[in-house]
């Protein structure tokens, strides 16, 4: 059966899906993917999402060329979100960290630490092009 | 500032937090967590959950002892969601698994074929109290 109709989708019809690195399993980004991303992502081998901004199914990296490629794809016990260990082209991050979770909270002063290093530089990859 | 302040809800007042185990990065669950269960999860050191089914903030692992200690709670670019590092007590998975992601999409079959050990039997841990 196709991926996209094993799942369970949330009353806006998305499943939540976990991006990980497939070699070090770190977290990169969580995506909200309707059946039409799941279905893509699943027969192309890239991760795709649906961009409520731009009313349509895009390629993640699709202007930056920071791709995804899965590598597996995991269903959790209730069906209603996936894990994806992806091979991760330059960084997951439109801030241009690798990872979106590159703040940790620090308990003793309450504030949000940047614990990764900057890989590139947001205003050069996205451009204006018009 | 507190945790639970520094972040943007959803609509009906959740951020996604995928829970992940702090020494190997695999990811376990993902949960929605209202700014009680994120508070009470920051303060206690322990994942807390807002059952819905319940109607109340709950331990992870009241039930079945299986609770995940905060190691670190990472904050992603946007504000709207967590990735919190735990040490996973025996399982994550109420189905008796290590992780709730134990079923990888298999693209030839078209099905999920179960690629972890079940760790503990539900039906034991989980016995009627009443």
């Amino acid at each position: 059966m196709p991926l996209a109709d094993l799942l369970k989708y949330d009353d806006k019809g998305y499943v939540p899906a976990i991006i990980y690195d497939a070699t070090t399993s770190q977290p990169l980004v969580l995506c909200f993917m309707n059946a039409d991303a799941v279905a893509k992502t699943a027969e192309t081998g890239f991760v795709h999402v649906f961009r409520r901004s731009r009313g349509r199914l895009m390629l993640k990296g699709e202007t930056s060329g920071h791709t995804q490629k899965v590598v597996d794809i995991f269903v959790n016990c209730d069906g209603n979100s996936l894990a994806i260990a992806v091979e991760q082209k330059v960084a997951a991050c439109a801030h241009g960290y690798y990872s979106c979770y590159y703040r940790r909270y620090n308990p003793e002063t309450g504030e949000l630490d940047v614990v990764a290093e900057r890989i590139f530089d947001p205003a050069e990859v996205y451009k204006k092009t018009s």
